[in-house]
């Protein structure tokens, strides 16, 4: 298997996003999997392992395509002088980390690298045509992202639902090879109120007519209490605190976030800058190691799925839509 | 120590709710902690008992006066059959629920009980004056108890927080035995944005006025994240299922709800009535038994601390409210 090239935006430098990089391909093994192209500042880079006495080497590179295999690859995507002030929030960092993402959006856009990762501190793109948020245990599709709760309802509509609902089922088969994916419907409110009345419950039903298996809608407390999360492929959260809260308490060691839209693969740790223990050494890196691991099953994934997609068999298959979707046949089924 | 006579309803009878009031008073200690009375239907428990093959004994009385000592309770509060369809949602069963509540209600507003606890399947009161979610690691107020999400942003106004903290505070204080809780104040939306700025924080700098301490507003998905709920001895969270969900997969062994009001306290195991493990007799007991642990607990901390604010001493207390609560006098403090 060729080895892809992951970029990686530095996340906010004066908390531990270097910490996690630099530990992170500290490990031979991750060198393996990956040609890692870091997006920011070799001197920061510098900083950072002196500060916490950290092994790693690194690579200064100009362009995504002089990047070594076996090597930690660091663009410079600035040239102007950045104090590192650790624990602390500046301008300077923020500017930074502004200029990283940019870089790195900017050669995902072009194909220079295969997917994206963020370091710790780094936000969801509000741009994602989807966001999905990961752990161990389940795959939470956000609805409304992270819009101001106040525009939730509104925002709730038989449209945006079956947009989204067909984006995560797409998401389920050809991001991660899931056959026939079973949605996770969650109610809005904690009752079952208008909304999940008049929206939700005739939306699920009649989205079953496209082969979307979704189910619900479901109180999240209940949900989350019966453990019934454990049962599906994905869960479709109608706002971002109601999947992210219950991702990060259910156990696992690792949570993360998937945005794609418009080919591009991004991946982020649902870690924030911690800048709280910044130069310390203690930072955990099971989120970002996570974060390029589904970078890197994604991309692969997706050229999987689009090949067998290529060619159908004839009367098993056929592409129903203008992307070129592959639906099966629609023969009488059981449920599951 | 008295022992306090403590009311149950009992919940949903087509679920586990006679199974778990049965299982938790097989057990002889429970029957030494509290005089349980069941405004309920003997018929009904005797159908549970002999499907589940359960132990239990209990004596049918007219009212909570006649309550015996060491035994469970039963009082009939309606005449008419009602018919047990195990994991069904039926009218009759919905009917003897609210049958169940109001003769519950009623002698707790009359003092003939010390506390009100409900059986899995029991909603929450609507009309309660304040509703917090408890666990072993934490204590969630909701200031918005089970509203729609739509009417939420608009319920957050520093009117309805100040109320709301002030009743939290005295909880902690008169219901806890807390002597100066630290509340932690979760935000309304994702990331920060207008309700954060406008109201939440300057409301939270203004009340420290009131000697009541609170802090944040924290971003939820971090806040449960980095397990910072561990720090507190409250939680104010904005909506229901903020505080809900993540309160059941903390990992603690039981989910509970207090509500009070109008000298009632009323303690509910957040529990559903879990139809479709009815009859089986694999329900669990722990939340329901810590239910009455807790309404036992605030029943006897409150009757103390009104005792202790009765007579405070002179120089070093004094009574700054109308409600007699005591408050000590301004003495430059360190934080904690």
């Amino acid at each position: 298997m060729e080895q892809l090239k992951i970029g990686i935006t530095h996340g906010y430098t004066n908390g531990v996003s270097y910490e996690v990089i630099l530990k992170a391909f500290e490990n031979p093994t991750m060198l393996e999997l990956c040609t890692p192209i870091v997006y920011g500042s070799p001197k920061l880079a510098t900083y950072h392992r002196k500060a916490m006495e950290l092994g790693t080497n690194f690579s200064t590179i100009q362009h995504a395509g002089e990047a070594l295999k076996e090597k930690l690859n660091i663009i410079e995507c600035f040239k102007e002088e950045v104090k590192v002030d650790l624990g602390q929030q500046t301008e300077e960092a923020d500017k930074a980390q502004a200029c990283s993402r940019e870089a790195g959006l900017h050669d995902a856009k072009n194909g220079l690298i295969s997917a994206l990762v963020g370091a710790p501190g780094d936000k969801l793109e509000p741009s994602a045509e989807l966001t999905v948020l990961i752990n161990e245990f389940m795959k939470v599709a956000i609805l409304t992202d992270q819009m101001p709760l106040n525009e939730v309802t509104s925002y709730v509509t038989e449209e945006n639902l079956t947009k989204k609902l067909r984006m995560f089922d797409r998401c389920l088969r050809r991001d991660f090879g899931l056959t026939r994916p079973r949605i996770a419907v969650l109610a809005l409110n904690p009752e079952p109120g208008k909304e999940e009345k008049d929206v939700l419950e005739p939306l699920i039903k009649k989205i079953a007519d496209e082969q979307i298996c979704a189910l619900g809608p479901f109180t999240a407390e209940q949900f989350f209490a019966s453990q019934a999360y454990t049962y599906y492929d994905g869960i479709l959260a109608m706002y971002y605190d109601q999947g992210a809260a219950p991702l990060h308490l259910s156990g696992s060691e690792y949570c993360i976030a998937l945005q794609t839209g418009e080919n591009i693969i991004k991946t982020v740790p649902l870690q924030d800058a911690s800048l709280n223990i910044a130069g310390r050494g203690e930072a955990p890196t099971a989120s970002f190691c996570n974060a390029i691991y589904t970078a890197i099953d994604v991309y692969r994934n997706r050229v999987h799925f689009d090949e067998a997609c290529k060619d159908p068999l004839p009367k098993l298959f056929h592409d129903k839509r203008e992307d070129g979707r592959r639906e099966e046949s629609k023969r009488p089924q059981k449920p599951e």
